[in-house]
């Protein structure tokens, strides 16, 4: 998408020098654009580990590249299996929830291991992750295509006045590659002349929604307003939502969301007021495992320090300021559970389904497999 | 409530000189506790309206004093009626919508100018704040113990294991006289010997959970864990509340209840896990005039710097940091409307009575005079 009017994707390969990665300093954003070269193995995985990139489709591509950039680091090892290896799992032990990570390193380190000899080692590992990045960002494209359709059928049932749409956290191109995936029949829409406005939930504790999904709908012209967390369910009864669309970390075959804390309380909101709830998510997201309700998903439960302190520009920087006494008794979970009663439809990759096990399975006959 | 293990009310007349009024410095708790002295008119005016104090009674107490401080400013001023009834409307001016205020303001207006002499205008305006002091004070008290009940029940219920509250905002003593609304009955639970933890709503964007909740709590010694507001739906649904407990900015003769941003979030949360949500308010926050629902009530907007800025405490004290781009759109409503029919009970100072016209009317009859 747009940055300064110039199309980027989060992550690319350098112009002009094919041993280097270059990635954007999320955790700068929207304060400084900046570019961060990964040079090297360990420059990707603390990119991982750090936050500089953040998003499970990204999280994936990187380590891949992160692969790419362990062979490069040493070509000619002796024990190049080992190596890589421990490599692997180094990148996996950065971020252990995302299961994206794990799949993209399993891939490339089995298409390395593959090969014979090194050109071709270096060659895969590099061939990949470009692989990956395009069918991240072309699930996300085709996403926003089906996505697209919903939001049209909205703009002509309003006579083509503003249709605005809640989103949480940041399920835009910056988690992804290109796109996003709540985002992708967003920046459609836009682009095809819809009138769009997003509702941006600043998303508590980490603030992706007025941090990171403001900055990427203003850079690319898309109108928007940023509420806190608490704002969503009056601005619905007040007939000022049209359509929520999310993403999901992880979604069970009976169609139960996982994502960001807070979706579920929006999901509430919604049904309350009639408004349809949408979950747009490739199908890596759904958990064949996961068939039976969400009682068996585990909750991330995570530091403390990101409710106890918010980051915010000051004059001097980036800076954390602490909202409550030292030692105050805190509890961060991470995602909660909205139940396949309150979706209205996932829009894949393949196609707008219904939050159910029949309806995913028609869409995605391969899960069944998995049993 | 005990701060530091010595019990305060959130203002007092000076105990060595009954021409000093003293209040709690809010904007520095949790993290200062400095007491203020209002020494005259324009002390008092600046508190309210600088937010030294903020809660709909005390503010109305603090007005009440500011009278007196006025009193004793000018006592023997040629054209006192009018200097007093200046003094009168540059206080109701400093908050609009908090009802309290300007009837404390007329109370004691009206109060001062019923009397002659100069000694019974002093005496008069001392006392009707005080009056005003302790009628809140017994109103809170009585909210205590009819709540107590339901505290009660739910601890029989558990047979005696932790009974878990949940509550938005600061409905505490700090924003009361002593023992707040929603606080009062788990004051009262808590120092019955009963097991009670609160969940503490941070509650964007002004925090005044993790702030002034969050402290008061803690000084009284009643378990408690802050969240961020997008906590609250997935703790329901893991079965972690037992029963939610909020305050009321103003409530219908219908039952629909105003109240700090995301309360109707929560309303629903609760809804949807079968866990009762109980309003405590005194009858003052009843507002008889509107009787059929929630349309006619105006929700406040308020200043985009509180979305934008978050207020806390660094090394070299208390600073606000940015959380968006400077020119972020933003929209900052302060309030909600939670429709009756999401409410289990009041909790007022005659007894718990249900959320509609005709419940409320049997415990308050006098409401019906208002038609």
């Amino acid at each position: 998408m747009n940055v300064n009017n110039k199309p980027y994707q989060t992550i690319w390969l350098h112009p002009d020098d094919a041993t280097i990665v270059q990635t954007i300093d999320q955790r700068l954003l929207p304060f400084e654009f900046r570019i961060v070269d990964l040079k090297c193995f360990e420059d990707a995985r603390s990119a991982i580990a750090d936050m500089i990139v953040r998003g499970a489709p990204l999280i994936g591509v990187t380590a891949a590249y992160g692969m790419y950039l362990a062979m490069l680091d040493h070509p000619f090892l002796a024990d190049l299996t080992s190596y890589l290896r421990d490599c692997a799992r180094r990148l996996t032990s950065t971020r252990p929830t995302a299961i994206n990570l794990s799949h993209a390193v399993d891939r490339s380190l089995h298409a390395i291991l593959g090969e014979k000899d090194i050109n071709a080692k270096l060659d895969v590992a590099l061939k990949t992750a470009q692989e990956i990045a395009k069918e991240e960002t072309e699930a996300c494209r085709k996403i926003g295509q089906f996505g697209l359709a919903v939001i049209e059928d909205l703009a002509k049932k309003k006579r083509n006045s503003v249709v605005n749409i809640l989103t949480h956290c940041n399920a835009g191109w910056l988690a992804c590659i290109d796109y996003g995936t709540a985002t992708a029949p967003i920046y459609l829409a836009h682009d095809r002349g819809i009138k769009v406005h997003v509702w941006v939930d600043e998303t508590r504790p980490r603030n992706q929604g007025a941090r990171l999904t403001a900055w990427e709908l203003a850079q690319h012209g898309v109108p928007y307003t940023v509420i806190t967390d608490n704002a969503g369910g009056l601005l619905m009864q007040q007939g000022k939502v049209d359509v929520v669309i999310v993403g999901s970390d992880r979604t069970t075959l009976s169609g139960d969301v996982v994502n960001k804390i807070g979706t579920y309380q929006k999901a509430l909101a919604a049904k309350d007021n009639h408004i349809p709830l949408y979950v747009a998510l490739p199908s890596s997201s759904i958990d064949p495992s996961l068939q039976d309700g969400f009682e068996s998903i585990p909750i991330e439960e995570r530091n403390r320090e990101e409710v106890e302190l918010v980051e915010g520009l000051t004059e001097t920087g980036l800076e954390r300021v602490r909202i409550c006494s030292e030692g105050t008794p805190v509890l961060n979970p991470g995602f909660d559970i909205t139940p396949a009663r309150f979706v209205t439809g996932l829009i894949t990759e393949r196609g707008i389904c219904e939050a159910n096990e029949q309806s995913i399975l028609r869409l995605f006959p391969s899960f069944r497999k998995s049993f």
